[in-house]
């Protein structure tokens, strides 16, 4: 027996989209609104790609990939082998149906559609039930300050492969970002925000870089007590996926579950940790934060379930 | 044995790419130009479309779908499938190889290279060892006239199905139009000229209307008596593929190959029909033209270079 327990969940990447797929196993799609970083979007070959919020969507609509987490199911490479052969640019490995979507996305942005309504469109046409939205509907790329220089988010994160040290990150024309429309709605009546596992510098962050965001948190937190739960994407001093790990040592902070929850601080209430860190339990706590330890690693479908029913238990508090 | 016989073809689709394809197995590379239409040239999706270009080369690069004639050998459609589950427009069947040659197009005409210099480039990587030029490098699109108003070549010929009925033809901008590097150098320097099999109407008149082409012809007509010798599309007053019988039947022409001959008239000097139209050959000559009648379905490989080699053997006056 559950009753409505309203969820708005930020996400970015594989692991965003995998905990996003454990809500939308357990919650009833009015319930349940997914809030994706949009700092990486890149144009390429004249496309508009959306890496986290096509992660997303493909996760969701049970398309993804389950070797690599992102790209499509069942994926050819035919155009990007055809266009390799004229000696086009090949570090962006995109998939021929993964094509089909920049394509469409882009000619649609063309028309003059905005990328929330592409994005519901696109939902749409792939049954995703639960609400999926972009952090903003304008420009916010994520600019990767390194001991190269600024690199434009993918071109640090794919064509560098992340190599080059980082000393900070800048989310370009941020101030000027709106939130998506239904993104502020969506936190002002959440019973429980989750800042899914995804990397608190370059997916997170961006999100609640956008002007709004944060203070709607801070509001909700304050004013009704709304519990904020952030699940770490560090397990053991690592990262599963991605260069969250890395990022953090680089910046001088040694990497671990503490230093997720030490860089959200107040702004949460509630931190996920993966028992293998179960040692760091009371200096979370210090830092005032409610905690669950508990297996964190998403292997399975049964996984994913599992840590979203576990987190909704224990921080939303109103199941039985 | 063979001495040296320059020869430009002026080719437009499927017809034409055969029998340039023909003439590429019997000439050495150095002595044939083919000066291909753009005025089917569209952007489709974002992305510049050179549909006579693409059809040329696969063909002279032994890639084309022998099926089709157009498109690529092997080809899959996952972009295309991927784009229509999205509510994307599917009516242009483009593959996904065939994608990956619009995309690298599309990116170097952005990045500022002539149509000239990446047809050049995609020849180069494709191992086509004749030259292949664009008739222009600028746009100049051609339009329809027809019962439901002017439509925009594609449109007409794939979206519409070539079902409206035509009654004329503009092809715009083309005054301001200049002739790609090379197309009359080739013409100037020729021994024979050849239109290839093509529609005299939508592929090889936008080629004589780019400024300096016809006039380039009539001069080496007259002051060097260069041959300028035409195919008939038509065969028993129906084309192999393509509207060119419809369009000469809406123009109010009945359509065979002496409308073909009619229609290109003094700027031709010799005419190749089919074994089929052989009643027709005094009617032609009597246009001034010198014929050959022979077999000119190129349903092989073998067709197109018996064709060719009669054709040069015919007209060239130079093989024995």
């Amino acid at each position: 027996m559950t009753r409505s327990l309203k969820v708005a969940a930020l996400a970015g990447g594989v692991g965003g989209a995998k905990f996003a797929d454990g809500l939308s196993r357990c919650l009833p799609p009015d319930d349940l609104t997914v809030i994706v970083n949009t700092g990486d979007d890149f144009e390429h070959l004249g496309l508009t790609v959306c890496p986290d919020l096509d992660t997303v969507c493909y996760t969701l609509a049970g398309m993804a990939n389950p070797q690599t987490g992102w790209g499509l199911k069942g994926e050819t490479f035919h155009a990007l082998e055809s266009l390799e052969a004229l000696g086009g640019p090949e570090w962006f490995h995109v998939g021929d149906q993964d094509l089909g979507t920049h394509l469409e996305r882009t000619r649609r942005l063309k028309l003059g559609q905005t990328l929330s309504q592409v994005t519901s469109h696109f939902c749409e046409a792939w049954k995703i039930r639960p609400r999926v939205l972009p952090m903003t509907d304008g420009p916010a790329p994520t600019v990767v300050l390194t001991s190269e220089g600024e690199l434009p988010f993918q071109e640090y994160f794919v064509h560098r492969q992340c190599l080059p040290r980082v000393s900070g990150f800048r989310f370009e024309g941020i101030e000027q970002a709106r939130p998506a429309p239904g993104v502020l709605e969506a936190l002002r009546t959440a019973d429980l925000v989750v800042f899914c596992p995804s990397n608190p510098w370059v997916s997170i962050n961006p999100i609640l870089a956008v002007p709004g965001v944060r203070r709607e948190l801070e509001e909700g937190r304050r004013r009704r007590g709304l519990p904020v739960v952030a699940i770490s994407p560090i397990i053991g001093g690592k990262t599963v996926k991605g260069p969250a790990a890395k990022m953090f040592s680089e910046l001088g902070i040694v990497p671990s579950a503490l230093a997720v929850a030490e860089h959200y601080g107040r702004l949460c209430s509630g931190f996920v940790l993966d028992l293998l860190d179960e040692k760091l339990v009371p200096e979370v706590q210090r830092l005032g934060l409610q905690t669950l330890a508990t297996g964190t690693l998403m292997n399975s479908d049964a996984d994913r379930l599992r840590l979203a029913v576990e987190v909704l238990d224990f921080f939303g508090g109103v199941r039985k």
